[in-house]
């Protein structure tokens, strides 16, 4: 079976993400502007926190990535506080967990103990597969194992299917729907 | 009466904030700190959105500060969203609402049709007083009014006083219980 996915653009143009290989940061960057434009969810990504030296003329001229940024993406819906990170893997039997950093796992663990959501939106590129992880089930696998990577059987088992849809991209409402209600 | 603060910092030297004049930024940081630290609510500065055009080795060379930030600050607090902007005037008996963005109203919007909590923290820098004026009620008075500023009657009359403490330096927690519970 061929999986085709489109969406209509801002010219009325029909765009074909699996031909066009739409990546995951414009999926959902596409996603919460529908979400925010029909009043369902405000969810936005976070800027990278830089460290500003030198300004001249309103123009930074020297300026550094600050390595402890938290996840890339905070909001809110139905009052509830959401805090997650999107990670995309060409792996196809195993999502890597050097791609979560330690002080990452510390904020998730932060937004927990506070009554918030944090989650892993990981994306398997080559299976075309997208799903939700709770962080406490990510922070329980990583207390309790010793392995380096998250078998995509366990992320099938404990983990949130997301489908693609046509329009936003990605379902992530019927998923934050399963993890929070 | 002269109004001593006071604080212990870091090499357990007592630091008087009434002399050294500690920033609206400084208070908020080390209370937000405190907050996290002793499990009592997540509340973070998010980083300013830059534009960044050319990188040399990890070093940035050209970027652009984006105007178009919303908030100061986002968090949650026993699960419920919180986004907020501290403003300082040393205005005595009014605040300005110059001071606050059209897509900053619009992102208080967003926040409160998500169920999201969200205020302006004014500070009176003048009269050492610190108040949460809840944006449902600050939008209410912009839409109804055609004034250019809060006096500060009205703030007094519907927003929250905030007291200092000696640590955390704003009790940000009692004046948070009042605004949501």
């Amino acid at each position: 079976m061929i999986k085709v996915n489109f969406n209509i653009n801002d010219k009325n143009e029909i765009v074909n993400y699996a031909n066009r290989g739409m990546s995951l940061e414009c999926e959902i960057n596409e996603t919460i502007k529908y979400l925010l434009e029909n009043d369902i969810c405000l969810i936005y990504k976070k800027a990278t926190p830089i460290k500003v030296v030198k300004v001249e003329s309103n123009v930074i001229k020297e300026a550094y990535f600050n390595e402890e940024s938290t996840l890339d993406y905070a909001g809110v819906y139905k009052g509830k506080y959401l805090d997650f990170e999107a990670k995309e893997t060409d792996q196809t039997t195993s999502f890597p967990l050097k791609n979560v950093m330690p002080h990452q796992l510390k904020h998730m663990e932060n937004v927990i103990k506070n009554g918030g959501y944090s989650f892993l939106l990981i994306t398997f590129s080559k299976l075309n597969e997208y799903y939700i992880l709770d962080a406490k089930i990510l922070l329980d696998f990583i207390k309790e194992n010793e392995r380096k990577s998250l078998p995509l059987t366990f992320i099938k088992e404990k983990g949130i299917k997301i489908d693609r849809l046509l329009n936003p991209p990605l379902d992530l409402i019927s998923g934050l729907n399963k993890l929070i209600f």
